[in-house]
């Protein structure tokens, strides 16, 4: 059998979006990403936006492409045309009561006070702030529609304990 | 202000699981995965459960803990204790038309051929196979709660177009 599981790659994690203007300025603007490649279906009438950390985005599609789908650590955001202009659409962020499932996603940030001072200045909303509840070190953050974003110190940076 | 956004890292997506034994199995039989470190919460009565694409698992707590927050691509699974006792537990793997959200988590993989004839033998639970639909070249196949798993060629391995 020519296929060795160990070699595999958690290439990415998708979440449905309301208003991808929105959400990719979330993900670029506040939290670093970059927004690396995107793709159109119009039988389905939807869009792929994919966002990374990365140092540069390639110019061409083909290179875009190839990007977004080689490494870790990829974010897909599906965006299902004309919910943006539904005033009462809303997706389940996996976090209500009824509909538990998806917790959240998690950034490594380089230093967590100056991380979520700058998130306050934003005006960011909060679940949770690093002073809120028993575990000092971490926050929670949500972007546009609701998810779920945990804010945990890079300990690669700090040298600090992570959580 | 002495954080730089763009040094972030996109390290863990969480989902919740009903039962972490058939769970961890899963994503290391199955995927390939490696169980690299475990939290207990007593107080919180649930276990938080981190895998990742490593080559190799540290042998002290810490330096588990430091691999599972300082890189991407890292899955985190969360226990709420019981829930595997319980028949009729069910989570909501955001694709059911009432409570869509999350999507997917997405696996590259060496040669989509023969991984999906092994998940076959596996007799793991497609939801599109490559045959299936219009789009020949990706499958998905689901977890023990339900939660879809992309699986796409990794076009790095194998020099193909992966979608």
């Amino acid at each position: 059998m020519a296929t060795d599981p160990s070699k595999y790659v958690f290439n990415h994690t998708m979440i449905r979006v309301k208003d991808p203007k929105a959400s990719v300025a979330f993900y670029e603007d506040v939290l670093g990403m970059k927004h690396i490649h995107k793709m159109d279906n119009e039988n389905g009438k939807f869009s792929l936006y994919f966002l990374a950390y990365v140092d540069t985005v390639p110019s061409t599609e083909e290179e875009k492409k190839l990007l977004a789908f080689s490494r870790p650590g990829v974010l897909e955001l599906t965006h299902n045309w004309g919910t943006e202009n539904q005033p009462d659409f809303k997706y389940c962020t996996g976090n209500a009561a009824e509909s538990k499932g998806f917790g959240h996603t998690a950034i490594l940030v380089d230093d967590i006070e100056a991380a979520c001072e700058r998130f306050e200045q934003l005006k960011v909303n909060f679940i949770k702030r690093l002073t809120d509840g028993n575990m000092k070190n971490i926050a929670f953050i949500t972007d546009p529609d609701g998810y779920w974003v945990e804010i945990i110190q890079n300990p690669s940076i700090s040298g600090k304990s992570p959580v």
